[in-house]
């Protein structure tokens, strides 16, 4: 199976890229990667290494571009680039960017386009949690305004890809609301616990934001705006309480205690860590892309190209085609 | 001025209730506190303590009592007593409780109401920030399905709030969205942040969750879901990290180290501390009413009953009501 990359996405591309790739293929030598972008560049940092190939592509999206005239018209750019193969080639199994997030949601629309019977692909993200086994949020930002329907689509392939992720058989799916009584909630989550009772997922009811880094459920769902507030807040505060830490340490810089801090800080820094998960999987493509964050290092460029190849093998957009199939036609009995 | 406390609410009540009141009053002695519970229990714990004043009250409102029947049938507890207090008594401005949230939201609205022209009160909490400013939240879970018009008002209650609360002169005022950006957000954000415009406050524009911490801004304005999600993620991750930091300190808990990483946790904990900063006012409603939460210890019911009264005497209802008016004036002329 052959994976793509745009090597020129993120703040550290291509290097980081290149590396990563090097990384994923140490530890799987049965995948091949393709790298796009600035052919020059990459050999220099490529060399001649088995397993990666360099397709040519002199343009960038930068997070300046706006997405759709970018993917419309940067038409020579590492990200279209990388799109085009996917598209095109059968063997061609995933596609990794850490580039423009608008861009990489955009091409995936408009150039794989949707799973049959997907009104929405959902950003699917992971968060670390206390009990160290990673909780996805799904929709984490790409569908800001969601009806019940939608949020019905993102409970089934949210819990079909944890389970394609990391083999669990029955993964605890809540949804995400302003109190865990099953009357709390806006018009919409109210509607949805009624709904994701009657789905074939493991739903273990609703989840406050607080509990969310808990280890306690495996995916949680909620509409994109909410699920980017959860997502980047998360984020925020680990940061604040991260440079607080930090300042304590320097603070003692000169000292063996000011060393221990730093130690100390490193194995929390190390926890709260989002690299080791890998990227956020764009969900109901017919073709697998993972948007992995700006700042991505090459743990995690590996990381996220391992995250593709144990997708694709545990055959995860197929399952999700059988589910929404499965549960149409029980529909359509119901209707009889 | 008299404020009323629901001496019974909260899991620390009546003990903190009273030892907070105590606070207060050493730290101003021109005001009056009305405690409202067991008269027995209470008068044990006060003793003979110029300022206080016991209304006895028999029933407590628990966190299990559905809130409009509780506010509607025990109409001996503490709560319902507090508020038949201050919507009776000209003198006293304003109610403090650590109760059942959806029982303190009820009782202001169906005893107390709103100000006129005020479509919705709102939660206001305030946030840590790493600035030691901390930032208001407003709405932060009493209003989960918003309008525009919703927004528009929390934006100008809380911004006046503010500049009551710390004498700041222009808060800035900022919109919670999923990008910074002008064009970014959900149907409801987009338009508010293009009425946000046209509103006598310092709008500064979207902020996202991540910079919620910075201390950049004073107000942040979302509905009530959005708001609710940013509040608790930001407890719950603040709680997890402080409980790795210790599980660390822990590990070397007999050793000068474990002590040293002990007090450090301890300076990050004060930082990350809500009790300094009070509760969270019920906005818009035409007294004061503030909740604050659960587990409030004696510093933040003093802190929350000083709230109150500065609230008062920085004249925060007569200013929305004033703002409110000039408002509905100028949409007059726009229309004429």
């Amino acid at each position: 199976m052959k994976i793509v990359v745009d090597a020129f996405g993120g703040d550290n591309a291509p290097a980081s890229v290149v590396e990563g790739a090097f990384l994923a293929l140490q530890k799987r030598n049965d995948i091949d990667i393709i790298l796009t972008g600035d052919v020059e560049k990459l050999k220099n940092l490529v060399g001649n290494r088995e397993h990666i190939e360099i397709v040519d592509a002199k343009d960038v999206i930068t997070n300046d571009d706006q997405p759709t005239l970018a993917i419309r018209q940067k038409r020579d750019s590492s990200l279209v680039r990388a799109f085009d193969l996917l598209k095109e080639k059968d063997d061609v199994v995933g596609l990794v960017s850490a580039g423009n997030t608008g861009a990489v949601l955009t091409g995936a629309i408009l150039k794989i386009g949707r799973i049959k019977g997907i009104s929405r692909p959902a950003l699917c993200s992971i968060m670390p949690t206390l009990k160290d086994n990673g909780v996805m949020v799904c929709d984490s930002g790409s569908s800001v305004d969601c009806k019940v329907e939608h949020l019905t689509q993102f409970a089934i392939m949210a819990s079909a890809y944890y389970s394609c992720y990391t083999g669990a058989e029955k993964p605890r799916v809540a949804l995400l609301n302003n109190g865990v009584e099953s009357h709390k909630g806006n018009e919409l989550t109210k509607e949805a616990y009624e709904r994701f009772q009657t789905l074939p997922i493991n739903f273990v009811g609703n989840i406050e934001a607080r509990e969310a880094m808990s280890g306690d459920v495996d995916v949680i769902v909620a509409d994109g705006f909410a699920g980017n507030v959860l997502l980047k807040t998360t984020e925020g505060v680990a940061k604040s309480m991260s440079e607080m830490i930090k300042k304590q340490a320097k603070k003692n810089i000169f000292t063996m205690i000011g060393a221990l801090l730093m130690g100390k800080f490193k194995s929390i820094k190390r926890k709260m860590d989002i690299d080791k998960y890998g990227g956020a999987l764009l969900i109901g493509c017919k073709k697998l892309v993972v948007k992995t964050h700006g700042s991505a290092n090459k743990e995690n460029f590996c990381n996220t190209i391992l995250q593709v190849a144990t997708i694709y093998e545990n055959k995860l957009n197929e399952k999700i085609e059988k589910i929404v199939v499965e549960i149409a036609d029980k529909l359509e009995k119901n209707d009889d």
